[in-house]
This record gives structure tokens, C-alpha cells and sequence, in this order.
């Protein structure tokens, strides 16, 4: 007897297409973020399915670092694998990468990438740029964090939205993303650059994790990003609780934030430190370095009519029960200007 | 020309006994909790040379578990290594291991361990236990918690402190405790079970952490205690903020604790959790299990006349704007008891 039925949609290609669904913004232009490896290429073939069933327009943004022969290959042919699945707009970028922070060339790639990405969305009004990073990207990211023992922050790994940034293949194994593109008739492209060992990501995927997984697992991955969720909720909270207990605080301002020295004090040092620091983030997005936090809290538990504090990105000063955080002034110290530029 | 001076103290030696000092109570009995294994060897020997100095009294406490094969003779042979370093009393608490909890042999034997030291504290007034746990117990105990993705909590590791139990050699690296052995002409027990690879701890020991070491490290160990400590100051500032919270929200009660539902119902959902949490925990000593948790949090934000949930170890009602933990009541419905007892 002939089946009539229609053939069975791979598991593999239902299962990123509903990750994808549920991280769709609600209307206008998504760009896929597209190496041509296999999990951005499995997600430009979901985003393709799913997005003009939501009623949005998909592209998708090729970034070309030049760091390796071939580049332009790959990418005209990332470019052409988009155009066939129907993706409208699709852009390269060219970047050249330059290590002008001295932050290693892999830090200086990942600026690029992520400039490059930004400067898509705006010339084309995106709403949203979808990530490939998968499950296994999230375990490997806690694992590093791990090794350099940097605390939560660090071991949050990478949240599924930020900013216009979407991650929705997080709960995804990169091994799906394979199969979605083998049951798919897509031809990812094998980064060399992934099977590297000197790359430390690499060494966690190829060398560590299976191990893991071989003698505290089964299912060592999904602990790792379990890990990064659960902490990332637990950091989540903190802000809540802390930006709480700032508004408690406040007291009127010309401008910037005005906090009561008195209600600041009560904290145990842990507490108010992290006031502080969240308070340079969220209104001024500076992170301070612990010294400085220090120093602010020695304006508030040690006052003894110390100076203002010019700190990088922020002015922070007491004016008798108040402490105040307000936007840097131009120095008037050239002095003190010029020992910096040429320590 | 020969050498007067005083041969150099072992430097194994001289780093344990300066992580006991840093740890003595102020004064009373010291214990060793002593396996006879390099660890709690070497801490025996170090706390016999410190705690005379620092005006205090050490003795040790050697648990016989009955497990193994010649347990008696390896407790009998601790024991006169511990006379032998001048500790006083020594005492050998023999126990049966039964597993009524049904948690599994291991957690059996550490909840048998734990209850013997508790007794021979009691029955000798010391002020203090000390244990010998490592940092490298501290980076499989780190890493055990990762494979179990439980959370925060699972990684925070060991206290240094906690209760009677003092832990001074958490920054100690179990080689430095092998060498001062050595040092110190101490002949240590090798518990065969520190080789069973049906431990996943041993597994982590043996099999994971030196890969871990080798192509993320070096220094992979440190990091995991790093990462221990840093979660649990998060933790620890996290609990005194929420705790100073439930202070702002308490209104008079006869007994239990009473919170204004108003002032609950202005945080968010998680930080409402962990109000909830937080006060049955310090309060009631009971850890709420989240679907507890999430019922209580109803009778803040969805509040509809419920009945006062009668949970294990609290009973949470709600007194029109008024939220009310108290002590559990005896229960009246027997029948509710006993399809308890017997489901």
C-alpha cells in the first residue's frame, strides 16, 4: 500500500524552527548572523520558515574578517545560501580587525564582528539580530568563566536576549544544528579554525567536555547551561533588590544621582559596595574597578571632608549628608592628563 | 665549616600550621576530626604544634565507620598516631552506617560521620572541630556541583567556618599535606576508596580535574575554590540584603513572623520567592521546596481567600493585609496525616 502521507519534517529542523518561533521580535526586519557554519546556517533556514509566518521580513548579515585565505569564498558563498532560502536583505560586511584595546586578537575579532553587526541593523532598521550560539557554545562559556574563576559574572554565560541581540538556538546541541542542515540538503562550512587547539574554547569542546560528560555525566552540557541560567536569575535578582533598596536612598538633584550618605552607612560594606557599583553602571555605564569603589565607600563610612573623586566616566563627591554621582567634568589638570597619556 | 644553625622547617609543615593558627578558637578544646589519611594526619600534627602556643587544649576524634575490612585497625592506628603527637583525649567513636534516609551509602556514611564528632563535641565541651578538607576537596566538591547543575548553592563548596567545624585547610593543596607527612616522618593510611572509580568524586579527583589542568589550566583548582568563595559572598550579601528587607516589611505579631502583604507584593517574583525562602529558612529552619515557595507567593499577589497552608515545618496563613508565618500546628485532620503516612 502507497503512503499518501507527506513525509515526516526532520526532528532536528521542528525543533530549531520552534526555538526560533519563540524568539521572534513582533514586527519589522530580523538578521541572521551568518558564518555559514552549521548553527547559523541552520538558523538562517528556520528564521527563513518562521519569520514570514510572524508577519516579519528576514536577512541576513555576513561578516568578513579577512583574518583568514579564502574569507570572500566563504562569504559570497554564505551570501548565496541566504539568497536561496529566501532571505531579503542579505549584506557582507567587510572589517578589518585591529587589536588597538591590546585584548588578543579573538577579543579583537568578537569587537569587529559585533561593530560590524550593529552598523547592518542600523543601515537597515533591524529589530533584531539572531545569534547561532548554541547549547554547547552557553556549556563551553561556563566552562572558560570556570577556569579563570572570576566569579558568577563570569560563569553567567550568555543571555538569550540583549539589546537587539536574540539567541534562540541556546537550548539547541550543536549537533542538531548538523542534522537540521544534513536533513535540510545545506552544506555548512567546517571552520578550521573550530578543530585549533590553540584555542581555548576549543581545547573546553574537543578535550574537556567530553570527558566530563564521559565521567560525571551524562548530560554535563545541559548542567553547565543550567548553571549559567540559574545564576544569571540569581545576579537578575540581586540588581532588582539593589536598585530597590537606590530609590529607597535617593534624595533631590540638580542632575545625576543624589544617594543619602546616612541610609548608605546602614549596609554591611558587601552591600553598599555593590550599591555603588551598580549605580555607576546603571546611570553613568561605568564599571569601576575595586579601588574605586572603595574609595566612594570611604566617602560614605570614613567622611573627613575628602575631595571629589574624578574617576573614569563618573564624578562622584560628598556635600554633607549627600553623595552625589554626576557626569565627569573636562580636567583642568593638564598635569595630571598628560602622566596618564604617557605612564 | 659546619652549620649550627637550626635545620629549615618544612615548608609543607610551616603553611599548614600557619593555616591553623589562622583558624584556632580563642579558647577551650580544639578536636581533629582524623581519618589517619594524609589530610587530617597532617592537620593533627600541625594543631598539636599550634594549639598548646595559642593557650588552648587538642585533642582528636577518630570515626570508625565499620565499613571496611580492618576499619577497627586503621581508628586503633590513628588513634596512637594522634597520642603520639601529644593530642589528649583521643577518642574512637565507632558507628553503624544505616542508610534510613534512603540517600545512598555515601550520604549515609557522612550523615553517620557528622552525628559521631557532634557527640564526642558534646561529651568532651570542645569548641571547635577541625576537619582537613582541601582545596582540592573544595575544586571536586565545585565541579560535582557543575555536573549536577543545581545551581548556586551546589557550587558554593565548603564553608571555611560553619557552626562547631572549622575547615583551616581549604587553601592548603592536598600535595602540601602528603609532603608535610613526609616532612614530618608521619606514616599516613591510603583509604583504598580514595581509588574506587565508583566514586564520582574519585572520578573527578583522578580523571577530570588534571585534563581540566592540562588544557585550561594552569592553576584550574584554585580557580574552582575561587569561584567557590566569590558565590558565596554573593550569597552571603544576597541573604543580608533580602534579610534587611523582611526587616522594612514586619508588622507586630504575638508569635512567628507577620509581613505586610503591601510591601511583599511590591518586589518582583523572584525576589518575592526569596523573601519567602529567607524567612522560612531563617526563621523556621525549613527549606521550602519551590512549589511550597510558589503557593505561599499566591497568597501575596493572587489572594483570594485561600486556607492557611499547613507545609512541613511552617504554616503560612494570610490575616487580611497581614502575611503570617508561624510554628506548625498538631494537625487535625487525621485523615490528611495518615494518606500522608501512607501514599
Amino acid at each position: 500500500m502507497e503512503s499518501t502521507r507527506r513525509p515526516r519534517l526532520s526532528p532536528a529542523i521542528a525543533d530549531l524552527r520552534r526555538a526560533v518561533r519563540g524568539l521572534l521580535p513582533d514586527h519589522g526586519l530580523v538578521l541572521v548572523a551568518l558564518s555559514g557554519g552549521a548553527d547559523s546556517l541552520a538558523l538562517a533556514a528556520a528564521t527563513a520558515f518562521e519569520a514570514p509566518r510572524a508577519g516579519l521580513t528576514a536577512g541576513a548579515v555576513i561578516v568578513d574578517h579577512g583574518l583568514q585565505a579564502g574569507s570572500a569564498g566563504v562569504a559570497r558563498t554564505a551570501a548565496d545560501q541566504a539568497v536561496a532560502l529566501g532571505l531579503h536583505p542579505v549584506l557582507i560586511e567587510t572589517v578589518r580587525v585591529t587589536d588597538a584595546e591590546g585584548d588578543g586578537p579573538e577579543a579583537a575579532a568578537r569587537t569587529a564582528r559585533y561593530r560590524a553587526l550593529d552598523d547592518a541593523a542600523a543601515a537597515t532598521g533591524a529589530a533584531a539580530i539572531l545569534l547561532g550560539h548554541t547549547l554547547d557554545d552557553q556549556a563551553e562559556t561556563v566552562l572558560l568563566g570556570l577556569a579563570r574563576g572570576s566569579g558568577a559574572t563570569s560563569l553567567q554565560g550568555m543571555n538569550s536576549t540583549s539589546g537587539l541581540y536574540r539567541r534562540p538556538l541556546l537550548g539547541i546541541r550543536r549537533a542538531q544544528t548538523r542534522q537540521a542542515c544534513l536533513d535540510a540538503g545545506l552544506t555548512a562550512w567546517s571552520d578550521p579554525q573550530n578543530f585549533d587547539p590553540g584555542y581555548a574554547r576549543v581545547r573546553a569542546r574537543e578535550r574537556v567536555l567530553p570527558v566530563l560528560e564521559r565521567e560525571l555525566g551524562p548530560g554535563i552540557a545541559q548542567a553547565l547551561a543550567r548553571t549559567a541560567d540559574t545564576l544569571r536569575e540569581d545576579a537578575e535578582v540581586l540588581d532588582a533588590i539593589v536598585l530597590g533598596l537606590v530609590d529607597g536612598m535617593r534624595v533631590p538633584a540638580e542632575s545625576g544621582a543624589a544617594l543619602s550618605a546616612a541610609a548608605l552607612a546602614a549596609n554591611p560594606a558587601a552591600v553598599l559596595h555593590r550599591i555603588i557599583r551598580l549605580v555607576a553602571a546603571e546611570e553613568f555605564g561605568v564599571s569601576l574597578e575595586r579601588s574605586h569603589t572603595v574609595a566612594i565607600a570611604r566617602l560614605v563610612i570614613d567622611w573627613h571632608g575628602q575631595n571629589a573623586l574624578d574617576l573614569p566616566g563618573v564624578r562622584v563627591e560628598r556635600q554633607g549628608g549627600t553623595l552625589i554621582f554626576s557626569a565627569p567634568r573636562p580636567t583642568h589638570s593638564k598635569g595630571l592628563f598628560l602622566s596618564h597619556g604617557t605612564s
